[in-house]
């Protein structure tokens, strides 16, 4: 049983990273990189948040080297990416950020997890699975030349955070871990879900403060 | 005694903490960024230096994880400075210059430190002091989509590598730690503070050179 | 005789991390940047890839902290690098980039050996000998506020990987490492020339694709 759930994180991870890899490729195509730089910010985008979570707690090398399927669901979404970068037109304009508010819920909790792991505390953990969701699309913005949107956008973030803190709550309280990850993987989800929603109908400047 | 003044460095190293925090929150006061932009960039700007050395060093997990007390600090100055973003306008205009003076001395040192700890060479300590006190501030402005302040005003780099150099010196000729400690911060701490004063009276592009 | 292979290369990596360095002091002249600044830049370029690369793969502390000369070819090139700034217009227009291309196909190659040491897999030594090649100089583009050329630029970065390619499959059928290192140097350099001379004649818009 916990081996299946095991299985099932795994192959959302994969989707997850596609995902990302994939909003990677957008950005790139909007900037007319060539394929090199489709690639770069595809692997940025998808994997520079666990990167840098792994080197700062030391968790080297760091997981994309220890498992490099990561890389090559990287490669093929890139590839296949620029074949498709006309697709986000065709489809309903919401499929890609649902999808990339399901990757980053899972991305929370796999950081926030693999810090506890790692002996962190719950506040480092909480810090760690955030990082992991945002710090690959913050590069990938720094290398498009723009100030990370994430620094400016309040609610996908804050959905990181508050994901965060009901899962390391959660565990805190001896709440099976099967159990925590989907409560707090629905928090996040559900913030981001109900943020583009409300998004529509709220001028951003609201969203902003000094 | 020895453990007073490592009261006391641990102490100051907090305070050292907040101010660079605040100058963070300054930049993205300008910028408009949201409470999660503020609080990225207060860290980055207090910890991004001292994370980078730990990574190069090894030295992982990186400080912060070890003792969190880092992270309270950034966040209570993010959420205090949010309030207080307007501040700076009613203090004397060099009162954070000359606190940023203070914490760029400190990180120095500490930096230097910590790399000779490590066993690096006098070279490398220099490096990594000066790395520990700029390479914050030029993430900061790297996240603003600015080129680094630091690497077109001289004197501030400067003051970090000529204060890196006299701590390293005396500690090879078995000055006592506490007084190259001093010493050596003094340096820092002087050179900012009179170039703060003396760029009053020169034009900026006296500093540049090709 | 292997010996004098490895002092051959070693030799050679000295030449091209100071090529690559004075690559950073022609853009931080562009920019107008001081002393710490070229500095800075002549750094991040020479060892910027290759830092990463050893932070990834927990090879810390990192290879210029074990050996200071990289750090003393930087400063001497960064030093000297500042007067004779001059020095390209009077060359040959092609002196600097063939320089740069005999730099590149050393460290990727070098990058691909160390990740192959570090018991890692034959794509990940591609990946790593990229980034040792081209990590650098994206960084230093990114501090002097421009979309790293490589990402558009798509001949570069192409050139490592297929070098790269060539290096790890060569060693896995156990051809000499001597001889899979001149190939594959051969194979990045001689792409990189080519390109230099083939970009004359061609449009670059037509090295981009979307």
């Amino acid at each position: 049983m916990q081996s299946l759930v095991d299985q099932i994180v795994y192959v959302s991870d994969m989707f997850g990273t596609a995902v990302f890899a994939f909003s990677g490729v957008l950005v790139a195509g909007r900037l007319r990189m060539d394929a090199f730089g489709v690639l770069v910010l595809a692997a940025v985008t998808a994997i520079g948040g666990g990167t840098i979570r792994d080197m700062i707690l030391g968790a080297t090398p760091v997981f994309w080297v220890r498992d490099t399927l990561y890389i090559w669901v990287i490669l093929v979404t890139a590839l296949l990416g620029m074949w498709l970068a006309g697709l986000p037109k065709r489809l309903p304009w919401y499929v890609l950020p649902v999808a990339d508010a399901f990757g980053l819920a899972l991305f929370t909790v796999i950081g926030a997890q693999k810090a506890l792991h790692f002996g962190a505390s719950g506040l480092i953990a909480v810090l760690m699975g955030t990082m992991t969701g945002v710090a690959g699309g913050m590069i990938r913005d720094v290398l498009a030349r723009e100030i990370p949107m994430v620094l400016q956008k309040e609610i996908y973030a804050t959905a990181c955070i508050l994901g965060g803190i009901v899962y390391t709550v959660a565990l805190e309280c001896e709440v099976e871990r099967v159990l925590a990850m989907f409560v707090s993987m629905g928090v996040v989800f559900g913030l981001r879900v109900a943020a583009i929603y409300w998004h529509l109908s709220l001028p951003t400047f609201s969203l902003q403060r000094g």
